[in-house]
């Protein structure tokens, strides 16, 4: 059967989120779908996390996942790390209000997966994503990339 | 009129609440209600937001407060903090989705709002806060002296 997989980087300001499609054999992967969901700057936190919330739901009805792929934090991400979870938090809301299955990568995982070198370079992590997902051009903004990777190493993990 | 202020001590496996209500006259101020919503250690993060996300739509139902006092979170307080801010994060939500106002302040603030010292002892800020509500004992556990602290502090700051 075909799986579904999508990986979200989380964010407040933005949001990236990237759906692939993996066909029964296993040999291929295909993108559904890329792109962020933005909130406007000198607006309350609360309404731009109401936006997520409402924004995540509609992307996850139309898109259906069967599994998500989401960015693991940490604190030396420093600068916005408690916006950044306070997002992730109500991602995850959203994610177990649909009950569709969660798999948490660091970005260390990420780019052992996709490059095989877990300091790998953000770039040859993008390079990556576009080749296997066979991409003339890398996906922009890189928050787009950032969860195309997610995806493909939630597949990989299944593939291998 | 009336005014009901509601003070929030965000936390994933116990939120703490604590309401207190000011007549018009601003002289004097009551506790309404007081208490926590706990989720249960070894259950998922996404489904334990959930049971925030649900209760505290309740509880703002119950309450019908006119403004609500919210701990802010910084990187100082090390351990769960991501966890922290992720269950703020649905707490701020819910809040805007009910479309009520918010005051944020540190935990200097409270303590020198309660104390009239911004490093007091946790213990000072307690029996402050069972002084001001006329209590007899100090509210327990701890989470609840602690959002009523916060809600004291919004009320002291309207009342100056």
């Amino acid at each position: 059967m075909e799986k579904r997989i999508l990986g979200i980087d989380p964010g407040l300001a933005t949001l990236g989120f990237g759906a692939i499609c993996c066909p029964s054999d296993c040999r291929s992967v295909e993108p559904i779908d890329f792109g962020i969901i933005r909130t406007p700057a000198h607006t309350e936190t609360g309404d731009r996390l109401c936006m997520i919330y409402d924004d995540l739901h509609s992307l996850l009805d139309q898109l259906q996942p069967d599994l998500v792929a989401i960015e693991k934090l940490f604190f030396y991400r420093m600068g916005n790390t408690i916006a950044v979870a306070q997002a992730r938090g109500v991602i995850m809301l959203v994610l177990a209000q649909h009950g569709v299955p969660l798999v948490e990568f660091t970005p260390a995982q990420v780019k052992q997966a996709l490059t095989g070198y877990g300091n790998a370079e953000k770039y040859d992590v993008q390079q990556a994503v576009a080749r296997e997902l066979q991409l003339s051009v890398i996906p922009k903004p890189d928050d787009c990339a950032d969860a195309l990777a997610l995806s493909l190493t939630a597949w990989f993990q299944r593939v291998q």
